[in-house]
């Protein structure tokens, strides 16, 4: 960031537009900050658009050629860092248009031929959106593999499951982790579907009406890896839902890494002391070593928040806006870029925090032996072995649960003529589902917390995932 | 709503809350005013339940069949509306269950074996918001089949197409309405990839860890129209990413409503005066005939910034909170339902609208005669049959329009002499483009304007959606 | 509720709206449901412009007297729940009107002279508003006074200080509720000043101009409570920030509630244990008496979301909105009521919460003797003690953690020596401030942990609040 | 912007974070891009802090001169371009004490005493905000002051006002104008409420738990302008309510605008023509110069979206955040910062377009006699003249608009044979109400929109806002 654009912010009300009408039309007009990271798609799709134009005889095969050469050596200027922007051209399709003319000339100028910057900038933008679903999709693939992998780890490792925050029954880690494989296993359906249904060109459309030349939108369509044209032109320059639908699934997906960042926070905590991140994730303080600053976890959880926030600002930019094109549309690639780079981060962060995380299972089963964790397991013992109705085993359990704790006994340490001075059909077999371990062990119905439902769903994953 | 709620509703923080802490426990606990909505799916899920606990040999098949004969017995009684539900049972899954008991005695108190209220209501949930994505879809193919119909009539009829709400290209109206058929089908692929998604079964995961009981979670998912069983127990109980889809949905399909809503307002303006709305659709003054106030397309507008409101809040409630359960979770299907009603009020009523509405063609002509619409026709002409890049032709034909408006002309009623003295090679072959039905017409790319282009997406969709 | 509407609701796509267009209209246009809970506004708002009427001339003495005898009646009959209200009236204005008429004859007609349901429903609400202001000021007093009491009892209670749920110093119980207490003063302000700007009269600005009667507008606005008539009638009926504002401030309330929510329900934490909530506020598990759930401070977190997402809607609807009066606005009480609702729900609650709570002093102590607390007290002993430079110090401290963590030990259980070792010129009278009791003790400035501020703290909000 | 951060953002899955943990850290932690916003508030935060440590004799009047003189350099090498910030340093505290300390040595790092970050970034970041709500107070009133002149130049001139979009009664365009003088002046109302409230200091806080040094918080509060030092040093540095606030005046105040901004849309739209922008705010196109685009006013539109968003985003990154200090709240400074920017632009757009515009008298006059905007009038003078209750003069008036419309003739007309046969006491009185000019006259009452009273109007803003 230069200088002269932070100083200008600073005075901001009484500075930055002093200069007058010129000075707000430029701020409202030039999108090229913003907009500049559309060049490569930008490119190819004026790429495609001229080899159309050609093989429909619209302008000269040799145009065409100049054009395509043109577009080559710009897009090889901007990667090497030698092509700068201007906002006199205010975006990205006038500053290359305008760069193509300057080297190859007149062909340039034939370019924009049967289009216009409103169908442009949709093709363009809807091939942004599509790279930032695949990337997600990537993305979520390697965060899915990092939580396979700790739950391989730790498919047996008890820990509590909690409900409300209150110990409700013994789980593994392993087990918990996988519920987020689940997660994210449906953001990345969410993006799939996203990408499907974004994936037709509206290139051809022109201004809002159509083109009078004889264009060919299939042979552009499929150049740019669209299924097909879009079937309405005032549709293809006014849709923004592919825009709305993309931060929606940042949005979700964003959401899901909140929870698990909300755990971590809670984990790493001195009084759970579940997990411990590496170095690599925590901020320390030098005056306090023991002190591991969660903060990657504690910014993806502001993210979620800001994303949502994008998410109601999409929205309401479409809401109410008669068709065909409006300026309101501008906002709409501010609002993704910014969804997509704090999503970006936050799945790095999460791959990077769950791929170095330690766990400390001796802490996790300590706090799973709190509380009266098997009490669901003495009910069920009394079901399945006495055939008591559940909703009688419950209370007799209830009774039990009170018995123990005026003894301050945990369920299983509680002396046989204890329990059937509640009950007295109970025998000494209860003692085979009430330990942590055999309590786990025993919720064996399939996607439940038994190391050997775990260790089944880690090997279902694992192939999907390979 | 009787008068007794209404009275501690004035009497909002001296009164309702005067009875003390049960008085606020009830209300934050008893949900049955807002979850007695899913009671057909908490029977239809109890059945499915009993059976498979026959089957498995959990429970007789006497009491399974006590079970199934209660259970229709009270949906019965629901449907005759001899049942009433209190707030002493918290919720519907309650209130039908201790029915069943009242009403069957012991085989009742077995039901509840082998589930928990945590998997039970979400299993019950899902098949609501199921239902409410089938009948989202039902609904948006009505209101193409309306949007079709209307296009039907008017395919050739020659409106003014906006930008910025500027008059920029004639189009027809029947090519406008098109465009929301489009975004209605893309609305309508987003409710079946929800549905798709969301349809797995929770059913079995019990309070967060599964059962030690040997039941079978395919036969339940199965009887109940569901894929297959949720994987991962702590996910079956806690994910409402389906309850967030589905509400991100409805605020997509909603914001599309609000577009044509507006569009309605607009065209329904004296001073647009395009288009009537039916005497039903309308909200008349006794004292000023003329009035036809679109109270109907307004209300449309202002419920697409509800349900955006509730998108916010779901995602808001979900954020950052832990596997598994919390209570924060029950403010989910409050959210739902007043995302569905408001969306299924506004698709009735804008179905009714479009049905009925009247355009005008003689004021959608004489607006589209405003300005000069036909400037590009002129532009594209000068490159199709001269020669001129493109950037030229456009340079030129502004030129021309200065010239007409200093006369005071349209561009068709420009003498030839002044159109050659701009562009000497210009000749009279430009009328052939310049007229309203000539420019409409010639822009025949796929998806355009032209009248024989709107047809062929009329003859597309009307077979699509057969 | 009656099963008649709830049936409906089930079959919503196909049965609510089957009736046609006068069932969509009904439930466009009837906004009874809501906003009969205006009436006592009505009522008033009625009874003030009659009263100006006849003064003025406008109607007779004789029929000012009968409209408030009549208006009286129906309101003890409202009171008395002798009333019932009609959607075919569609709303409370017309359902008051009509049974005026119905009482006491012409005279009834009479009354809606010089006005229309544009200026009554803007006075009606800004009435409404007003009150729930009030009513929020009271019930944040009571708040600030719960909270007031618990930190009286915990001045010198010592507890973890966090930062990123880590624990950073020692601090006590009762400056963490003082926090609080800070948190809803402000809310307070927000609260006052949001009635002071409100409190300005809409009646008799009539649809949107004004009236040709010779009203005083002055009168009215006096008699009820209002500062003065607004100035501008089109203003009068379009605005709708004081309805933002209110749910605005309704918002930040419930942020600040769901951070004392977040706390709770992290303190009840068996993990934790600093706190216990009272059975009143938890709900319970029969079967694992430990388990007592923090419901209700969960609902206050998920209830801050829904209102957020109410805000959202409520600045959604009025975007973009032309002047003067549009349908859309009929949402508005709709998103009011219920941000009011939650609100009041999560203060009771909240209220009720911290007057109960009983605290644990041991877990809080020895959770604050984890970790090394203290660190800073040795780096500012050394600045203050040694002169050495705080960037310096800071960095010898570091170095004695170490120290100690690899001891195992504590800072104060560090020797001399040892301490010496790292920096020769530390005394005995470190000491003096590692203790948790004198680390606390030390951190005297205004508004700091010490017990002494925390005391004067309370002497301050003691005497401002009584 | 360098090529160098735009291409990593091109590759943002597969590139930005390639650099691993410390890629990914660095970005979570560095704040320098946003927050270096704050330095002259930083300079002048420390600038205080050192006079009062030197006071307070914590340090030695020496050190304390010697980073006055450092930090004043640094502020105008700052000014002057000459110096560029580190991302290694994190933010703009650490950059500056850094500087500080590279320049004036050993007395730098004194300078960092009795303070944290914690405490230093509230500080600072409360600074701004006052500066932007200053900023928009004075922005607001330059507004308020350009409506003013227009409706100075407008108080006349007859324009139809609308309810529904539909046209309801003859309006003045002054009158309109100064809703919205009323509507800014609320806001002006919420930016000083917001600026007094904010007004109290936290430095001195420290981390969380404030500090043993013998500091004077009551003198760097003063200081700065601060009214006070904050109570509460866990309060100090945990709140953001003032941020949220902050974001809330700034959403209502670009929710004004948009209403503003939709009704230059409309109004500039052909189809209305009631109002012409200057060249300098709108955009054009070279080949239609009829068309005049009103971007300006469509982007203030979208802004408002976006501040709703960015509002949405702060009270989600705050909610359910226990105290103290957390990472989430780094998120705070870029939504206020980009809330603050949106809003920036489009005050200034907003205040040149109506400085700017010209209205079209004819075109409004024109659209008023459309529709029998009269109709009022009428029932009026029959209440008014012949004693008829309201009511009934209501549907007197609805029999006579009907036979006018067969007639396809203006109430003023019909003849009085005509208007007799419907009410046989109709006199030709009639006709002092009934024409436009007379109809807009007659609504006299305060605030209405009869010219006297909008001059009036005119007159007490003139001398409030001088």
């Amino acid at each position: 960031m230069t200088w002269g654009r932070q100083m200008a912010e600073n005075q901001m009300w009484g500075g930055r537009f002093a200069g007058g009408p010129s000075a707000i039309m430029s701020a409202i007009n030039a999108s090229i900050e913003v907009d500049q990271r559309l060049w490569r798609q930008d490119i190819a799709a004026s790429l495609a658009h001229a080899a159309m134009l050609a093989e429909a005889g619209i302008i000269s095969t040799a145009d065409a050629s100049a054009i395509k050469t043109g577009l080559q050596d710009i897009a090889a200027a901007i990667e090497a860092q030698q092509l700068s922007f201007t906002a006199d051209l205010e975006d990205i399709h006038m500053n290359i248009e305008a760069e193509l003319t300057r080297r190859i000339g007149e062909p340039g100028r034939r370019l924009h031929t049967a289009r216009s910057r409103n169908d442009q900038v949709a093709t363009d933008f809807r091939l942004w959106v599509r790279d930032a679903l695949d990337g997600l999709d990537a993305a979520l693939l390697d965060l899915q593999r990092g939580l396979l992998a700790q739950a391989g780890l730790h498919a047996g490792t008890v820990m509590p499951g909690f409900t409300h925050l209150q110990i409700a029954q013994p789980i593994t880690f392993g087990h918990h982790l996988l519920a987020y494989v689940e997660m994210f296993a449906r953001d990345r359906g969410r993006a799939r579907d996203a990408r499907e249904r974004l994936n037709e060109c509206p290139l051809g459309a022109a201004a809002l009406a159509g083109t009078s030349y004889p264009i060919d939108r299939t042979q552009t369509a499929h150049a740019l890896g669209f299924r097909e044209p879009m079937r309405n032109s005032l549709d293809a320059v006014s849709a923004r839902d592919f825009a709305c639908e993309y931060i929606g699934v940042a949005a979700l997906t964003a959401t899901h890494l909140s929870r698990l960042a909300e755990e971590l926070v809670l984990w790493t905590s001195p009084l759970f002391g579940f997990v411990r991140l590496s170095d690599a994730y925590t901020s320390g303080s030098s005056i306090m070593p023991q002190k591991r600053n969660p903060d990657a976890a504690e910014l993806i959880r502001a993210k979620a928040a800001r994303i949502t926030g994008s998410l109601t600002a999409m929205l309401g930019v479409v809401k109410a806006l008669p068709l065909a094109y409006a300026k309101d549309l501008q906002e709409d690639k501010a609002l993704v870029f910014e969804a997509a780079d704090a999503l970006a981060l936050s799945m790095a962060a999460m791959t990077g925090m769950i791929g170095d995380l330690e766990a400390n299972p001796e802490a996790m089963r300590a706090a799973a032996a709190k509380g009266y964790a098997n009490a669901t397991d003495l009910a069920d013992w009394l079901v399945q072995h006495l055939g008591i109705p559940f909703r009688e085993a419950h209370h007799i359990t209830g009774t039990i649960v009170k018995l123990a704790e005026t003894r301050g006994q945990a369920l299983e340490d509680l002396p046989l003529t204890d329990l059937q001075s509640v009950e007295p059909r109970i025998t000494q077999g209860v003692h085979d589902v009430l330990p942590l371990d055999k309590s786990v062990a025993s919720r064996n119905s399939f996607g439940g917390s038994a190391p050997a439902q775990v260790r089944a769903q880690i090997a279902y994953w694992t192939e999907k995932l390979s």
